[in-house]
């Protein structure tokens, strides 16, 4: 959650950023169901997804306490998302609620992640890092949350071998296209990279591009 | 370990709080002795869960390095009681250690998540956070150790799940009592907020109480 | 990757901490490989292991950006070797890698682990932390990598049970010989400790030496 500061479309960039936050706290809250997870469960992993991205870029920037643990209004919606989830969950059969969820979440999924590479890439600028240290805080602002829910949730991170189509590396060449364009517009690299991110996984998914394996 | 500044009875806090640490240790060495560790991966054990929960709140704060780094005493204390941990469990059968302890630990973990998580809310708060940095400032004082714990000792962690009683959300209500009180009496609010959390713990288990978990 | 600053063969220290950091992430690479992970995998697991350790201990003590991340051409190099083992791995039947590689990564290893517990124990100091928080300063640059490593790729982390040799005592014991020798000599506490972890660590392998287990 950021952006408030930029000058073109702060109220946008908000509104996607929220967007892109609450998504990720439903994927984790659907996780958690699917696992049996108790109500502190589904809390905990909605959260740990929605914010824990932004909570390790702004650990190792040095910004403490993260942004967004002031940010009390979305976290309060974090809530309301874990106690819906878990309520709608309550009413339907075991495994009913995913089917339905699958294909909204995997767009809005998409847009949260490149929202998150190019303002995570242009915190790390902002605190004086190079290329890659511009990456790092603009990749593990998209993929750190959902790198933290694998883990809890008692899982290989997916983004290590999931490979159904380009997602770190989509938000590391969101976040190479801020590094570079930053310098000539930072209204344009935030516009250019968080699209480069969203164009990379689509396209990634609809031409069946795949990172290589090993043998 | 903290409270040395308070005004009442530091020596009550100060006191509470090494056995609170030094609980948390056994409870990790146990586990590490349970899983046929070594001598190291002891140590790290109950290190990780005595300070864990602490350090983790201190980075988010951004007060570096965490509170307990500076306090030599405790970190000999929990190298002691590893050791202490690991000699008995060589006298013994396995599995014949545990048994005795549960009861014991249970009461002083009871003890411990009250009183971390009473004084992990007052430094969410001595740091500017808000209403839900505060609580969770609190809440990981209390249950983050045993949270990486659990994740080093290839489990999920037992809060996400096991249910058995309040533990988590006993750590949150104390929590919020702090924050609610602390304008009234830093004091009383410490002394309500770990009442509080021991409260939910007991009586949940007592009265069998739990959370809802997905049908 | 540090020691720029030192008056002793800046150069020697400059080429060594690369040698250490480069086979923590060839180590990293080939256990992405050998689980299948997919490109982005064996960068992340690469980069991890690399950097891991020392971006811990920079958190810890406080000093952010953790250093790493502003050293771009050590990171530039983790890539080139996470790409290097790929290729590699490619060309090679499943396995075949490994086996060439197992003991000059063990030497390797041995070098970097002594040198990161050295130098990590230094920061530790220089930050203003006691015996115990130098101590995990140096043990946690020297063998965080591997713990996050291992967690990462879904296994417990080796050095809580392997035992096969001394590893995380020997960075310790390391760490405890920069704490004990750095009032007397900076560079000879540095050299002295860097010493002490990697005759601690071939002569427990070759002694057959291993920590205690419970029964």
């Amino acid at each position: 959650m950021e952006g408030a500061l930029h000058t073109f479309g702060p109220t946008l960039v908000d509104i996607l950023a929220w967007v892109g936050t609450l998504t990720f706290a439903v994927s984790g809250a659907l996780i958690a169901v699917e696992k049996r997870f108790d109500l502190v469960g589904i809390i905990v992993l909605a959260g740990v997804t929605a914010v824990g991205g932004g909570s390790i870029r702004d650990i190792v920037v040095g910004s403490l306490p993260p942004q967004v643990f002031r940010n009390e209004p979305i976290l309060w919606a974090i809530l309301g998302v874990s106690l819906l989830v878990w309520w709608i969950s309550r009413q339907l059969e075991p495994g009913r609620l995913n089917p339905y969820l699958e294909r909204p979440i995997y767009y809005l999924d998409t847009l949260g992640l490149g929202l998150f590479a190019a303002l995570g890439a242009e915190r790390g600028l902002a605190f004086g890092l190079g290329f890659w240290g511009t990456v790092f805080a603009g990749t593990i602002s998209g993929v750190g949350g959902g790198i933290l829910r694998d883990v809890l949730a008692g899982e290989v991170p997916g983004i290590l071998y999931r490979n159904r189509d380009l997602y770190a590396s989509a938000a590391a060449g969101g976040a190479i296209a801020v590094f570079l364009l930053y310098p000539l517009s930072p209204d344009l690299a935030l516009l250019i990279g968080a699209l480069t991110t969203i164009a990379l996984r689509l396209s990634s998914r609809w031409l069946g591009l795949r990172l290589p394996t090993p043998r």
